[in-house]
């Protein structure tokens, strides 16, 4: 296959056509957008920070490495590959600390709704049973004292050091990986320790050796998806559901102008469930169609609008998602949103002129966001989560009235159908509870492997989701079946590759299963924050079959990371031993140790290579992997 | 006064004698040093990051703000206020994060003391009994359980997020400021919990508004002092005792060749401590004798060595204190070094070759050093202390058998005299224990004010230590008494302005003042951790006459600050309310809107302003500021 894709990409920036139709409006109205911006960057671009080697981080610097003029380390002494490191360890950290924040929303809406402070209940009653056996709670008492007590347990795990082993790492981890982890040094403590840790050693003058640093960096992963992502995924199906499939809507046809629309963007959903409790009241539906209204909606954008969407039927309520960040701006331009509440990334910080020409208010609903414009910051307390949808629906109302009639709507017609709510559960009941049948169709070859695609959305190599639809539309062609879930996610689902039609784009054996099991050939598995719920299931597997993640036919890609949550999945998912595909090329290129660490020495230790692409995905690295993973026949 | 002060360090790199001459040696040598990396450096910097005007965050960028290409905001839409102030916030949440990690590791040290699992004991036990009373802490039991309850109070202190209030902030900060600090939503939570507030901030598409940013800053430098460092350096107290002022050596004239030294160097005193106390014992020195050495010697190098200092005597083991970071590396050159062992920053990373060409064993004792060269990597654990003291020990002894004789020894002769030692408690205890005769003296005109000298020490404006000591000696003339800490401090001592001979230096008020109580005219209060300490005596001197910290005749400098963790120190003095002097100027002069924020509009609200520097120090600023303070008649 080819494995340059560029040149077919001209005049065209994104792969959704309803992004491409917007834009047109949006340079029409003189708006700047990401699309514009990322072609001025493209100008004046610094090679070394491409490269990663430059450094800002004291009254010394900014130094740069050159080896023409001589400038071989920075004034502190640090070399190219510590420098490069460390910069890769800083984004890590924030990725890490991000998750580690959503963590800390969920366990803190569990205790409160454990003590009947939240508008939220126990949905999921024998997950909560489930989890608290998982970590070692007594289950014989009352649900709210569980939920309060498995809470507490799991902030704690986030904040163990290396004093206390970790309860959730023993319950979750691979079983055959604990012991290359404490091998090498990397078996991790809790998320906000190993932040910590990191932080003090990215310090000048602390830690300058490229190993150590890329150490604490694979360490901080396993600490992320272990202490962090799982317990608040799991929290949160304890909360709302755990995800099933079902039929839902994306792309932005799903906007009708003559609705007032609450837009819920960013990653944490509570807001966004009590607004739509309340949304699905007919006492509310009616004090908005006083107001003019045909009614209150509720839309999904990005990883919130994915929260809801794997664990909410999409109604006249509920109307589905969006898309990725990329699609804010265009969906902001079609004129039919009253409020987007925002908790979260991606929450693009220019959107105060778009709120200004297309009448929206814009609202943060959690201390993390900040922005020009915002009509008004609401900080995020559980108790108040009731309150916090009261004033959403009031601004959406008041917000209406004046946008009703005086701003031009301009909705892309486009609607994609798309099945969500993939999870390990709901695989394993398709499966009939057991794995055996997954293992006996990748052995008969019907699906060659398994490809786990987290990734966002980037313009860097290439138009918006290029990357991603190509490289996913190749694999299903080779009958490897896809689990996703992040903003690439959305691109799969907005693009039809997560629709039942998709089986025929796979390959034969792929298409027999699919049909076979009424599912699409890319699994809708949910959020970045699922790449712990997508790690659950092949953990499963390798247990069951008594093998190392190595050994298993699966590989792991990025084809559009862009922040740096994604980094700390990447570096998790090399960590994890599974094969793993970042693209972009991560800004260590320059560092000519770092990338043999990372891209041949790993493949022996922690578990598998990263592999570094510029613009080009590389599909037959992939499928040479998994393919020499079947010869080994560990499967 | 003259602002510039560059043209009379021509051909000098260092205001310390002894550097200079060691760098002769250095460069003879063909070793790489700061020095001249600093004087290559300045031929490639990047005018972008030294303005604050460049991201490397994400995979769409890097960007660059640059008004003339058009190019006025990051692909994201950031714009140039916002990226400067999320890089200054990133920084500082580094120095928090590892002000953090030394508070962690004393509380644990601390509660591993109480359970008699380390070679320490309570050595302070009325501190131990007033900081339990202050943070409510039964006093009627034993010492031991004391100490393992207050260690964990703390450590739960720095955890603590907005659902309860924080204990030691109440406890410890002024009392007028807590309402400013609440009425500007900066009342801080436990240091970690701001932490993760802040790292998940600062994700792409996260917070974009110049404003939270700095907000999110000024809260994250006061949980730092307040759920930190005052904790963290109250219990070293507790630990090795309150600092009292006594005479002690600095300069690398300590240095002999013909002793094993153990140089300990970082910020975190427990090894130090421990192999010291076992250094102390006739049955080690005679060991050491036996391997043909004259004794062991335990050496002070940068904040450890300040920590040891103000504690401990100088005598035959003990020698005292060689400098600050920049003299690392010509310490190493005198080939005096057996072991170097390494818990914090400031630990360059291209040490590697002076270890080699002055046989010198490299030893890492905390998990945050790394660095090329290392010998072995002891992670810090209280219960290990006195096995990793022993280690250190054998490690020296091995070195010194192939250091001494074969290695060229070349000592500076310069040693020079400092009173160290001062601490709230003493300066009470020479005051006669009111504060009455200080605020007498002040009104009077004797002392026209107090400055806070807390830096580090840079090259970015001028030699080192230039415009530290050249400040100094300034303010003492206009009759201003210094309380300093930090690497600035290490500047200070060094240079001879902590002895009693320095009273000649000051103003005739001033000498006065310090005659009368034998004390010199900079008082010499620790390390930049004790930024905290020195806040607790003019916190003292405010809620004493009932006023609020702007009102009084006080300003902080820091004049040349270097690592992150000055940033926060330095944020944190603005929260506070102190006038903030910092130099060099920080990487935020592209960003109007916030150098305003930062420069004047914070002068009415957190307290005072942040004045930005170039390579010359403001005195005058300082002075008019406290004149000010002085005609308003508030002391």
């Amino acid at each position: 296959m080819s494995e340059t894709i560029l040149e077919k990409t001209e005049s065209r920036v994104s792969y959704l056509d309803s992004v491409e139709e917007m834009l047109k409006f949006i340079r029409e109205d003189g708006l700047s957008n990401a699309f514009d911006r990322y072609a001025l960057q493209e100008k004046i671009r610094c090679k070394f920070c491409l490269e990663g080697l430059s450094c800002k981080l004291c009254s010394d610097g900014p130094c740069r490495i050159s080896e023409k003029g001589g400038q071989t380390k920075g004034v502190c002494g640090i070399g190219p590959d510590a420098m490069a490191m460390r910069e890769f360890l800083l984004h890590n950290i924030m990725g890490a600390g991000t998750y580690s924040h959503h963590a800390y929303e969920a366990y803190r809406t569990l205790r409160e709704t454990g003590r009947g402070n939240t508008p939220f209940k126990i949905t999921d009653v024998n997950k909560l049973k489930w989890l608290c056996q998982m970590v070692g709670i007594d289950t014989n008492k009352s649900e709210n004292q569980m939920a309060i007590e498995l809470a507490d347990l799991l902030d704690a795990e986030m904040s163990k050091g290396p004093d206390q082993p970790s309860i959730m790492v023993e319950a979750f981890a691979p079983k055959k990986r604990k012991t290359v982890w404490k091998n090498l040094n990397i078996y991790p403590s809790g998320v906000i320790h190993e932040i910590q840790n990191s932080v003090a050693s990215c310090l000048t003058n602390v830690d300058g050796d490229y190993v150590s640093l890329a150490r604490k960096s694979l360490r901080l992963g396993l600490a992320t998806i272990y202490t962090a992502q799982i317990g608040l995924e799991m929290v949160q199906d304890i909360l709302y559901g755990t995800p099933t499939p079902h039929e839902v809507n994306t792309d932005l046809g799903i906007m009708d102008p003559d609705y007032v629309n609450i837009v819920f963007n960013g990653h944490q959903p509570w807001i966004g469930v009590a607004t739509l409790q309340k949304a699905k009241t007919p006492e509310i539906q009616q004090r908005v169609k006083n107001a003019g209204a045909k009614g209150l909606r509720i839309v999904g954008s990005i990883e919130t609008g994915q929260e809801l969407l794997q664990r909410f039927p999409v109604d006249d309520v509920f109307v589905g998602l969006t898309g990725d960040w990329l699609t804010i701006e265009p969906l902001l331009a079609t004129g039919t949103v009253d409020v987007i509440a925002m908790e979260e990334n991606c929450s693009p910080p220019a959107i105060d002129q778009y709120a200004e020409k297309y009448q929206i208010t814009l609202v943060s609903i959690s201390t993390i966001i900040g922005m020009p414009g915002l009509k008004e910051l609401i900080p995020y307390h559980p108790q108040d989560a009731d309150k916090m949808a009261d004033r959403l629906i009031d601004l959406a109302i008041e917000n209406f009235k004046k946008r009703h009639g005086k701003i031009t709507s301009r909705v892309p017609k486009r609607i994609q159908k798309a099945i969500a709510g993939f999870s390990t559960e709901a695989v394993l009941g398709a499966l009939g509870n057991k794995l055996d049948p997954l293992v006996e169709v990748i052995k008969q070859g019907k699906i060659k492997g398994v490809v786990a695609l987290a990734s966002c959305s980037t313009l860097r190599n290439g138009p918006q989701n290029w990357n991603t639809i190509n490289l996913a539309k190749e694999l299903l062609k080779k009958d490897i079946l896809i689990v996703s879930c992040g903003c690439g996610n959305h691109a799969l689902e907005v693009a039809g590759l997560c629709d039942l039609s998709a089986q025929d784009m796979a390959g034969p054996g792929l298409k027999e299963v699919c049909n076979m099991l009424k599912i699409p050939p890319v699994l809708s598995f949910g959020t970045c924050t699922d790449t712990g719920r997508v790690s659950m299931l092949v953990t499963a597997l390798a247990d069951h079959l008594g093998v190392d993640i190595p050994d298993l036919p699966i590989a792991v890609t990025a084809p559009e990371w862009m922040e740096q949550k994604a980094t700390i999945d990447g570096v998790f998912a090399v960590a994890y031993g599974a094969y793993t595909h970042l693209s972009p090329t991560p800004f260590i290129t320059g560092a000519p140790n770092l990338v043999k660490l990372l891209t041949e020495d790993v493949e022996s230790s922690p578990g598998e290579k990263l592999p570094l692409v510029t613009t080009r995905y590389r599909l037959h690295r992939i499928l040479k992997h998994i393919l020499k993973r079947r010869e080994k026949d560990s499967v």
